[in-house]
């Protein structure tokens, strides 16, 4: 086995080798980075070293080898045994940590990382490991400004990337908002089609409509988003004042056929308080005032 | 005041002046058609009278004077008294009601026009009073086909329209159905930057993110409909058996930040009885088998 602590730019490490580690590991093999891997179950990296990787026996042994390690693990459990276990092999590295974890994970790696003399940088995945080395799978980064600089190359052949700022939680931050907005409307449509199943309506001609109206709503959205920075509401929708007439039918409807009115009632809750604070000229996006405070 | 009962396809008559009717009426007055106004307050007639419109006396007297009557009143308590007065006049008519109401009540509207000779048509609207006349309004009907057919020229005049059943109930389902939609993705968006904000991220920054990416939505959308249909799941965003562990972190952080968590318990909860019931290697979209059934 070969290792070398030399700077080479084209020098990567990756520890972790499940479907996305591989993945990873396997584009910069084949980019021509001389790639150092390990994986707790050293078989996994057989085939990576059939493609020109090196397998290290250690993980420490695996860090020394590179400038550039890829941390991509199961969890923040498994990162945190696995830093344990390298602690005196990372000063001088630079540590780019893309297994799913908090913000507040993320800072705590950073401060770890910086206490160690590693520079760090935090890394999401949005998308799944056959699309590593494509644009169809987006890297949000954040954490040390000119590591990720001086790395920018390398991590762009992983995919779409994006730095999003010198504090290392902002990756997670990104990913755990985009994810969220996914399973809000994923959620909000599954019982959408309940509804209109419910009165008879074939659920596939539906979506394709509502399909439509989905990618017409961007523009609303960058609208309202502009609204709750600056705190003036115009009624996008319509004012509250006749929103909220509409909420009680669509409630009224739905309980009359069994589909959960969660959000509907939600919203109306909420559009009522506005109302009667004396927002009713307002519209939708003024709800962001009510909504929970941070503790 | 000029009354006609003949049966010129260029005649139709507006019942209820309210910023919607008005526009209604109006848009008819411009394209050419003989239209006859009414309103309880008969003030609101005045400036469509100006534009060439006829105001009747009576509602009985309005609905005689076309073979097309149109119904934009304010809610469906006001169509049930406005009925009530014309009931005698109705024979032979065709009544097109865009008032807000529910599947229901277009059901029972229709039944009593049909009781009364009458043919019905229900209507909802997706869209403001100055769109009337653009393609940038949306008028669902639902109910009499063949009445439908034979006034399909002047309902366009108002509009971008679609036709979908001879049940009543359709329009105002489909309105139900991609209204919900909307506020689901709206009220989920709202609460997704106040995870971002309470992380220290820029909203409008955010959004504009987020909004391409809500743009990419509809093809997933389109094959989601599509396994629920055929109750073939696919594992589309992974399967629930890894997407499950991803909620846990997702609501473990929303709740370390204060931000509120419902929709991510609900989809957790659903995950784990689909896990449970064996079928940890579907997608999120077989989470529709466990949405409450209709009473």
């Amino acid at each position: 086995m070969t290792t070398t602590t030399t700077d080479d730019p084209r020098q990567v490490t990756v520890l972790g080798l499940g479907d996305m580690g591989s993945a990873i590991a396997r584009t910069l093999v084949d980019r021509g980075y001389r790639t150092t891997v390990w994986n707790r179950t050293a078989s996994k990296s057989e085939p990576l070293v059939a493609a020109g990787a090196t397998a290290a026996a250690t993980a420490a042994e695996a860090v020394a080898a590179s400038p550039l390690v890829v941390i991509c693990l199961l969890d923040s459990t498994a990162v945190d045994e696995v830093l344990g276990a390298v602690e005196t092999a990372v000063a001088g590295k630079v540590l780019v940590n893309v297994t799913s974890g908090s913000p507040a994970q993320a800072r705590e790696n950073e401060r770890w990382a910086t206490e160690r003399g590693a520079e760090y940088i935090d890394g999401k995945i949005m998308g799944d490991p056959p699309y590593v080395g494509t644009p169809n799978i987006m890297f949000p980064f954040s954490g040390s400004r000119s590591a990720f600089q001086a790395h920018e190359p390398v991590l762009q052949e992983l995919g779409t990337i994006a730095y999003h700022g010198e504090d290392a939680g902002l990756a997670a931050v990104e990913f755990m908002g985009q994810v969220a907005m996914g399973y809000e409307m994923l959620i909000g449509f599954l019982h959408t089609l309940k509804l209109v199943q419910a009165e008879g309506v074939d659920v596939v001609a539906f979506t394709e409509r509502v399909a439509g109206s989905v990618a017409a709503y961007p523009p609303l959205l960058t609208m309202m988003g502009k609204a709750i920075k600056s705190g003036e509401y115009a009624p996008d929708l319509g004012p509250l004042n006749v929103q909220a007439a509409l909420m009680d039918d669509m409630i009224d409807h739905r309980e009359s056929i069994g589909v959960e009115a969660v959000r509907m009632r939600e919203v109306k809750e909420l559009m009522d308080r506005r109302i009667a604070e004396g927002h009713g000229d307002q519209g939708f996006s003024s709800l962001f005032e009510l909504l929970p405070k941070r503790r």
